[in-house]
């Protein structure tokens, strides 16, 4: 089995150090990547921090994966060696569940495969992801890459961008759509452009009057820092579709307030705690909140081509590895614009530094704990 | 104008009196109603108690009103006197919004006249509801109630039976639907009636294992006590929709994670406070949590002659109104099985109480603030 290098957390909220691991030999099925970019994802944090609950260390994160085929099973048919691709948020599911044989694997019934902190479909061997040199994975999850889009620009299509581009097709986004987007981080960037390039009328809503500019050079109408008082005379009824790309609690209340008769409030950013919802916004208006997962395998593929019929990539900054702790923390604190992108090559080849952790014994390196007990 | 007598909160929280006002001369297009019954909703006591803020003293409640005409006015042609007919939550509406003119006069946008807390479409009349003798409506805001449904019954189907049955047909409940109902008073008994004739599968969750015979009876198919660890392994999954006629906060992500792919838990019941709402369940499968609020007038036709064709009614109590606080009491504590409804042949007519206090003075009766110091 071969040998990679990544970075892994060790445990909740440890730092990211460097960690040397096993792939597993390729299969007739497998597709084997030489990882160029990866994306940041703010999921990327919340489940290396334990947010959501259940993580399993150590935990290699990264799930906006763009590489380079450097082998193929002897029964892949849809890939060849030096073919650009990506790998999204999952790579595997049942393909037998209702939802993973409408090509929805993202509700895979029993249960797909996430990239990382998950397990294989054997339910036991653990998943780790794009924060690393190379990926196996069976051809089926595996994404063609548009050759016009800049691999680090699109990177982070594989998440951001389907994330938002799969509501934005659900509720069924074109001409004249009045289309709101909450929060202009990596998803709200990509979802202005995806929406405008629909056809939508767009407005974004932001914590910050930073953003502003931002907003409105990706083609946004309207701009506004929230909370604002105004918001609610000026645009109620105004919007049909609200993309809410915002991980932290905010008042949903407040935005589903100015979706007209039978509009959609999207959460596609979980917080880690539940959000208060008022009945009477919803009530007044037949107004619902619903929730989207990213997309399935297909509507992906989809995704990309529609970016590259448009021209459309992820606004990124491209940082090294050895910076992530860093970034994450950039991340954290909202001082990004756009999306960070990981430049693979930075990561050292496997073999090549002996300061690494091994999946077998923690070699050099922070001890577990450190964090906690630094937070003491 | 004609003096009545109704029975009125005269400021929050206040004991319902006896209350002698006057109703507006009958207009052209108006229709004039000796009001036999009148249901009593889980709304009248949130706004008696300014539960939802905002209330208006004082007030008249009753929005769930069955009566006989007694007088038309020169244009109305769509009723006659001697006529058996309907009043229920609103009384007017803009008439011109695109929503009212959609026949959804529920979401008018300007506002539509509450039946009673709310003011006549002039801005500033005050609205005074079915608590009352008599009561003067606009013929296009009356509805025609069948000949074949007992009017005791048939009365709460004006709010509590159009409020789940907008629902079930907006999100196309039919033969084969799985659909749960939550909580198994007023709205629930007639929406598992509703659903069952419509041909759906029907899972009632109540939090007393006293209403599992009425479920049963009922005919539904599942009933669970809430909250069962037990539910969400058997239910996962389950249900296409999820009517929730529950006004007191619950945990509603317990019940979201039973929906099917694209399912929706609507909202009809209006809790004081805000219910958290995890994000998780909503993205895991792209489900909803939406409103609905009554219906329009051509739906609420439309359900009364549903009722008629499928010899459905409430299942109700009568009371006298002189029992009313009461009545209320036992409402707030779940001690009823279907709807209380008062027969207004209890209220004395106009001019036979001296007791009665009046809308240009109070009269004997409670003092303002008496709940209030009885509380501290």
């Amino acid at each position: 089995m071969p040998r990679v290098n990544g970075y892994a957390a060790l445990e909740a909220r440890g730092r990211l150090v460097l960690f040397a691991f096993d792939r597993r030999d390729v299969r007739p099925h497998d597709v084997a990547i030489d990882i160029t970019f990866c994306g940041i994802c703010h999921s990327d944090i919340h489940q290396a921090r334990d947010e959501w609950t259940d993580s399993a260390f150590p935990m290699v994160p990264g799930h906006e994966i763009v590489g380079i085929v450097r082998q193929v099973g002897a029964s892949v048919t849809r890939f060849k060696v030096g073919d650009t691709v990506g790998v999204g948020t999952f790579v595997d599911s049942c393909r037998s569940c209702d939802n993973c044989r409408a090509g929805l694997e993202q509700y895979c019934i029993p249960g797909n495969s996430q990239t990382y902190n998950g397990t294989e479909q054997d339910g036991k061997t653990p998943t780790r992801g794009g924060y690393s040199n190379h990926i196996v994975v069976d051809e089926h999850y595996v994404l063609r890459m548009p050759p016009s889009l800049a691999p680090q620009g699109a990177a982070p299509l594989l998440c951001a961008g389907i994330t938002v581009y799969s509501p934005l097709r659900h509720w069924k986004v074109g001409p004249g759509s009045r289309v709101g987007i909450i929060g202009l981080g990596g998803l709200g960037n990509v979802a202005v452009k995806l929406a405008r390039a629909m056809g939508a009328e767009v407005t974004v809503f932001s914590h910050s009057q930073r953003k502003r500019e931002e907003a409105l050079r990706l083609g946004a109408r309207r701009f506004y820092v929230m909370p604002n008082v105004d918001v609610a005379e000026e645009l109620k009824y105004g919007l049909d579709l609200i993309v809410n790309t915002v991980s932290v609690p905010i008042e949903w209340s407040r935005y589903i307030e100015l979706l007209r008769l039978d509009g959609t409030m999207v959460i596609v950013g979980i917080p880690a705690s539940p959000a208060p919802v008022e009945a009477m916004p919803l009530i007044g208006a037949r107004r619902c909140v619903a929730g989207s997962g990213t997309g399935g395998i297909a509507e992906t593929q989809e995704m990309l081509d529609f970016c590259a019929a448009h021209n459309i990539v992820s606004d990124v900054e491209v940082v090294r590895i050895q910076e992530v702790n860093e970034a994450w923390n950039r991340v954290v604190n909202n001082d990004v614009r756009g999306r960070l992108v990981i430049d693979m090559a930075s990561l050292p080849a496997p073999g090549l530094d002996e300061e690494a952790v091994t999946d077998i014994g923690l070699g050099p390196g922070p001890a577990p704990g450190w964090w906690r007990r630094a937070q003491e």
